[in-house]
């Protein structure tokens, strides 16, 4: 028998799945019943690998216990490998800014990802982020990646008053332990032009203009 | 062993996942991986609800084979009623509509789906939605619910150009079979200022006015 209930709703199964899509951040009911109704229509087999995918990502994906990007093995490949300079940390927000400078293939060391950044406003303090593993990597090789001694943090936070705040807090707790702390170069950005760059990559490019030539 | 990768793409399921909701409609790449990351840090609890909440809409909710509405039953509660007038009809686009009139409670009658409308710049054409159901239940008295014989179809398509059109091509077929057809009043909505009233509505509004009082 099917359970009583307003004859101006979608069948409950539906409804069930428009709530769990509804969930997810950015989706509202409307988007949550589009989305649903994709399903609906959508072949067995689509609707199976999503719930496989699902699964998995909830089985298989971990953070790395040293760097905490995402990872299916621990240590992440970053981490244990011999390549990679581990005397080297680069701090970043999230693990797509990991990908991003991975991507540029410039870079030798090891990431740190706080996974997000200080923002009291928004009731995030350092405490939950990932800052306690960063300074005890700092502090205690062991915790580093294959025990190497850490010689430079650079700051790779995004440029906003957030990214700002927490670096400044990391460099402050992170000088005191005597080790290099750098941060990312600021500047005009490439491929654009000066004329629509905003006052503050204008005074961070003046301010951080560097010699030429011989000289 | 885990799979060769480029460093800078996330875990394999992750990608997988990312792949899986940017299949859906209007979500990109950038909205699949916040609904990924989502999942991630969803409790297990929520990921497990909204695979079986997938799972079950595959699995019990179908289209009643006589109008089409979504339902867990076949044929669905509206056409199995006694309580609902089997002699009138009102032809909607999607279960949407339908569920939007019956939030009125005013309609006493059955319903018909079409599924979609006819929009040959999208090449959706009559067949392609479920018009030939509905000549059927007209035609025949027992493809329609209890085996009512049809005295009269509502049209209540949306107001607009593929919906016009859709009713004309309905009109034209369904008074050829001698069965009594109206379309829903158009006019000004209520609650809104006739100053703000588009020249269509106001068209609309002129074309349609009503006799008043006892004359």
């Amino acid at each position: 028998m099917p359970m009583a209930r307003r004859p101006h709703s979608y069948p409950e199964p539906v409804e069930r799945l428009i709530e769990a899509f509804g969930r997810m951040p950015g989706i509202g009911r409307r988007t949550a019943t589009r989305l649903a109704f994709h399903v609906l229509k959508d072949s067995p087999e689509e609707a199976r690998s999503l719930c496989e995918a699902v699964q998995d990502v909830k089985e298989r994906v971990a953070c790395c216990s040293m760097c905490w990007q995402l990872t299916e093995v621990d240590p992440c490949p970053i981490c244990s490998s011999p390549a990679r300079d581990a005397s080297t940390i680069l701090v970043v927000e999230q693990p797509h800014d990991l990908m991003s400078l991975e991507s540029t293939g410039m870079y030798t060391g090891v990431y740190h990802v706080l996974t997000g950044r200080i923002d009291p406003l928004a009731g995030v303090e350092p405490s939950d982020l990932t800052v306690a593993t960063l300074f005890e990597r700092v502090d205690d090789p062991s915790c580093n990646c294959r025990g190497e001694q850490v010689s430079e943090i650079i700051l790779g936070l995004n440029p906003n008053l957030e990214g700002d705040s927490t670096a400044l807090y990391l460099a402050d707790e992170l000088t005191r332990r005597s080790v290099r702390v750098t941060r990312l170069a600021r500047g005009l950005p490439s491929g654009t032009q000066l004329e629509y760059a905003s006052t503050a990559v204008l005074a961070d490019a003046l301010e951080g203009r560097r010699d030429v030539g011989s000289g």
